[in-house]
């Protein structure tokens, strides 16, 4: 199948996506489109897109973990696309970066999400991700100046849950996590149970303990949408340990996992750590693909 | 002195550029202004006005070489400077980056040069920078929406030449250099030649032979805007060897040495090879700083 003969969309592999392409590809279904991204000499960023792409929809797919120097040949190759004709240029962004930073925390500060998403709202003419990390931005047209779809990664978690954990219990280490924990736990037909912080003096402050004999035979399940430095769910897991529980599995939507995350995890007494595979990693165990590729097509659709 | 208590404009080192910061407040003069710029565990970059800057001008200072992961922390500091309060934000870009990329070549490709103008004068108010590479692109502010000041590196370069190099010629490698080359001679009061690009047969082609007697006991001067790959300047190097010539100095204006530049130079038979220091390198020997404070100055009056 050429490009030029098919009314699919040509899916292009931004900087380093060729494995995400692919899989879009057969998720959506598209056409594989060729793009060389690469550097010159001088580290400068050369862009091409190789395929037939006038008077069709283009989806680049590229997922925007360590972004800041996949943004600026993303941005070219977005570019280029459009001037080769292509009717529309989406972006298919597993992981969407930057949307942590949604606030100025201290004066001299910038909110970069949304500049960042200006940028790239110049540059394609729709976006879809999963579970983007919405905080303090309620919604990614609050700072996207395109369409956006937003899929969810709840449902793949919950049946991997399911499928792979005997007796699981859900646990939210926080009450933040409670909706995002309990609406899993539903999915997966599981009990679930939300930590809350105490504090206990001036300096010492503990989630609360769960009631351990009710859960006995249960595997405790930690589900967190960025494991990125993963001190949070260490710290959880730890507290679960000392509390008596069996080891836990953690699940993370997006496996950014910082140089030692991983360690910390099993120090801290993981059972077992899986994730989406928005970002590559060893710990890849739940695909995202079909989801993404729903967002793609409701965008194609709109 | 504080930087609220003067009326001077706030210089903000750019990723990596506190040297260059320092030398140019030295050359403005301005007040050297505090910038956090790191990445967080995620490789995401964060950033942060640390100095007072509300109604006063800022200039970032950051050369723009390797500059696909300079470009978002430069831009998202700009950013935060305008927040702060800056009356304008100025950057100072003794390298001016993707200036090479001024058209698309083949179908598929894009004038990136353009583009990361338009990003760049998005997020600055103006622009100084040393000798861009203007080619196709006739004037700065042909791709650039905001006020540019390109300073010229010939008169430092002239300079250099008449203190350190005993007998001086000039060598242009081809026509194309030559307006360049002889501005650069007037002013250091040497003698300038140009090499022609002669066709020897269907494959070789090779620059014209200088009157080597006549020049006997001066020494070759070679003078590029670029060192990259150093590709053409070693040749040129070569054939004056292979001609007869002295081992020939060779000046470049912006250092940016690609792996195996400076090698391929030295081997094909350079005496020396220097710099201006617009990209830090060890062969930097031309200071330029006075000039780009020139071209700043120049936009603050404006």
């Amino acid at each position: 199948m050429t490009a030029a003969g098919s009314g699919l969309p040509v899916v292009l592999p931004g900087p380093g996506q060729e494995a995400l392409a692919a899989t879009l590809v057969q998720a959506l279904p598209g056409v594989l489109g060729e793009a060389t991204v690469r550097r010159f000499p001088d580290a400068e960023s050369f862009v091409r897109v190789e395929s037939p792409v006038a008077g069709r929809p283009v989806v680049i797919a590229c997922s925007l973990d360590r972004p800041d120097d996949k943004l600026v040949p993303l941005m070219l190759l977005a570019q280029a696309a459009r001037e080769a004709g292509a009717s529309r240029v989406l972006l298919a962004a597993p992981y969407l970066c930057y949307m942590r930073q949604d606030i100025a925390f201290h004066p001299g500060e910038t909110a970069s999400a949304a500049h960042v998403a200006r940028w790239l709202s110049a540059a394609v003419d729709g976006l879809a991700t999963v579970d983007p990390h919405l905080h303090r931005i309620a919604r990614l047209e609050d700072v996207y100046g395109v369409p956006c779809r937003h899929v969810r990664a709840a449902p793949a978690i919950a049946d991997w849950i399911a499928r792979e954990v005997a007796r699981p219990l859900l646990v939210g280490p926080d009450e933040e996590s409670g909706q995002w924990v309990r609406d899993v736990a539903d999915r997966a037909g599981a009990p679930a149970i939300v930590l809350t912080k105490q504090r206990r003096g001036d300096r010492d402050v503990e989630g609360s303990v769960p009631d351990v004999a009710r859960w006995a035979g249960h595997t405790p399940v930690l589900v967190d949408d960025i494991i990125s430095t993963g001190r949070t769910l260490a710290e959880t897991v730890a507290h679960l340990r000392r509390a008596g529980m069996a080891a836990p599995v953690c699940v993370a939507v997006h496996a950014l996992f910082a140089p030692g995350a991983a360690e910390a995890l099993r120090e801290a007494g993981a059972a077992r750590v899986v994730s989406g595979d928005t970002v590559a990693h060893p710990t890849n165990a739940i695909p995202l693909a079909q989801a993404l590729a729903e967002g793609v097509r409701e965008l194609l659709g709109a």
